[in-house]
């Protein structure tokens, strides 16, 4: 027997990502390795080798790195130091601290995206409640105030978390922000006509894919549904959103799944909202209505094999996100959903239920939007408990 | 919290079936628990809880079984006294005792046909090379001599071993089987036009599905191509076949997937060659050209979930096996092969490759079969070390 090849991917953080990843490494014949909190973390259910330890220990972190070819994320908590450190051992780190900075720092993803001149609210770092005023200000134009303002924290902040929304200068969420003692970043809060996502994946070589536009809807904060591709959007738009997209993960060096969250305005403009630098939940329907699903692309980018296509199979897919409600046994509901939808592509991540927290999502894909979409809703709302028909 | 009632499927056997069976499963967010030889076998290298034992051995299984919810298999090897024991302690078994032995032993399988009226190719179990040459002589017609006859053992034969041609009373292929010390079953040469696979999943419910009739072309004994759906295929010859093995699955009791292998005759009849009573090779196709893969259905089979949709998801898909070549690494061969074909789906088993060996199959669907057939054909001798450009 000569030497086998198929390599180590070691993964930091064990949450739904990681297991999703993990599942599309599978058919792949690779070696997943997790780095994991606890042993009950939703990945650490499911992979073969998994060590429990603290991601923001460099021990830790240097020693699950040992006989892993690549290490990527679940998350993008871990320190930028540690991962410099990584590198200097020897290990390729993707994506590598430079480029993950900018998804773990607003401060920076802002002002390197002003530097390359792509669209976005307008925003600048804020020191007090007083500079918030003067930031309104700024934006005040004609009879208006400059208000709303939105405050971010520069770090911590995931799913409505870390953001707050400032309605005048009276408004005490104006102070709020500045208590944890990180930086504070204000942005115009846009009045957009609806969010989208354009989500590319990019190899080490520089081969990159751009996935179709999707539509993300949002409820309190959370993403709700998403809809591939955007309804109705414009072909020009769609173009523009990707080749966005694909520059800033050129420009910034991202390898792997770099995930760009837009807001479209009603005059068919896209801002970058957010970025998100791993398999991202407005990426979930790829795994039942693209050619390629992301956690596919993003394994295949990490080792720097040459990535796949990232088509749509469907017309319309659309994916809704399962939160926790009331009833913490959600097994008892598949026998309801599945008689009612056989199509139905249910994804659970082995989570505790815990009101309003992300414990699966559902894809369906069709023909005819509403059809799908009612069959999505019915089947997420089901779960959750909130449709009991 | 209340009780949270996600099941525990407890799956006897390591091997490449396990493994997709465990990558179906994940998304379901059920836990699945495997009995391997090894913990280097296919599937315990990818799951999270592993035991490592001998099926043969009943006091490991019962174990193993303890905190499952239901056992079902990898193999067909487990011994008949063992299921039942389980069962005695109380352990859904899935496919249970009585059907399995059906998969078990040919000779039980072909007196049970017989008695259902299902059409087979003639045969009896012999008891020596005289009898050989008598049941030769009882299927002499007209100038012929009845010759070649196919001998099988009644039990431990795959992929072509434990069966020998006998093309005349001189030939020593006829005392070949007997020295196992197992039964030998005799059966006519079927001078088949193709072979077929008609492939069901039924839950203890009675509820089933059929998938589309595939064609499945084998070479040296070993399945090479499967073809889905089977090209060409008569439509009512289609119904035929696939009402046969729901019938069988129902006469039987089988619960999870039932795989027929059929001899399709050049006036279409069909005559019923094999029988699988787990995930299957002729399956592999529904990974990525079915709505719901036969490893997601046996799995919502023996858990007695409503069962997914089998139908096709492409106008055509094939899958070709990857076995084994001269070549013990694989992995360089990935670049060119996903470079060259953005589509292809490769299905690693993460076995050591040993010249003829499944380590692997590959899937490729769309719409020109002759496209499609040459894609996985490529793919599949790339890999294998056949095709080198």
């Amino acid at each position: 027997m000569g030497t086998v090849t198929f390599p180590v991917v070691g993964m930091v953080g064990g949450g739904q990502l990681a297991r999703m990843t993990h599942e599309a490494g599978i058919p792949l014949g690779i070696k997943f390795k997790l780095l994991s909190d606890t042993a009950q973390d939703s990945a650490a259910q499911v992979a073969g080798e998994v060590v429990v330890g603290d991601y923001r220990d460099l021990g830790t972190l240097r020693r699950f790195a040992q006989g892993c070819d690549v290490i990527t994320f679940d998350h993008e908590h871990v320190p930028t130091e540690h991962l410099r450190a990584l590198e200097a051992d020897g290990i390729p780190v993707r994506p590598g601290p430079d480029a993950l900075l900018h998804a773990q720092d607003k401060g920076v993803m802002r002002a390197r995206l002003s530097e390359l001149g792509v669209p976005a609210p307008r925003n600048r770092l804020v020191s007090d409640p007083d500079d918030v005023a003067a930031f309104a200000r700024e934006g005040a134009t004609g009879g208006a105030d400059g208000f709303p303002v939105v405050l971010k924290t520069v770090r911590g902040g995931y799913d409505g978390k870390g953001v707050w929304v400032v309605r005048g200068a009276d408004d005490p969420n104006a102070s709020e922000p500045f208590k944890a003692g990180v930086g504070v970043l204000a942005e115009e809060k846009v009045d957009f006509a609806r969010e989208l996502a354009a989500n590319v994946v990019r190899s080490p070589h520089g081969q990159a894919v751009a996935y179709p536009v999707v539509e993300s809807i949002q409820v309190d904060g959370v993403c709700d549904t998403v809809i591939a591709p955007a309804p109705g959007l414009d072909p020009d738009t769609s173009v523009r959103a990707q080749e966005l997209a694909l520059r800033i993960a050129h420009e910034l060096g991202v390898v792997g799944h770099l995930a760009v969250e837009l807001f479209e305005t009603a005059d068919g403009e896209v801002l970058v909202n957010e970025l998100a630098m791993r398999p991202h939940n407005s990426g979930h329907w790829t795994q039942d209505g693209a050619v390629t699903s992301q956690f596919a692309n993003h394994v295949r980018a990490v080792l720097d094999l040459p990535l796949g296509d990232p088509r749509c199979r469907a017309p319309w897919t659309v994916m809704a996100n399962v939160l926790g409600g009331d009833y913490p046994d959600m097994y008892p509901a598949y026998l309801h959903c599945m008689a009612r939808d056989p199509q139905l592509k249910i994804h659970m991540y082995g989570k505790d239920v815990k009101p309003g927290r992300k414990v699966g999502h559902v894809n369906v894909y069709g023909d005819a939007l509403a059809d799908v979409r009612e069959r999505a809703a019915h089947a997420a709302g089901y779960l959750r408990g909130t449709i009991t028909e």
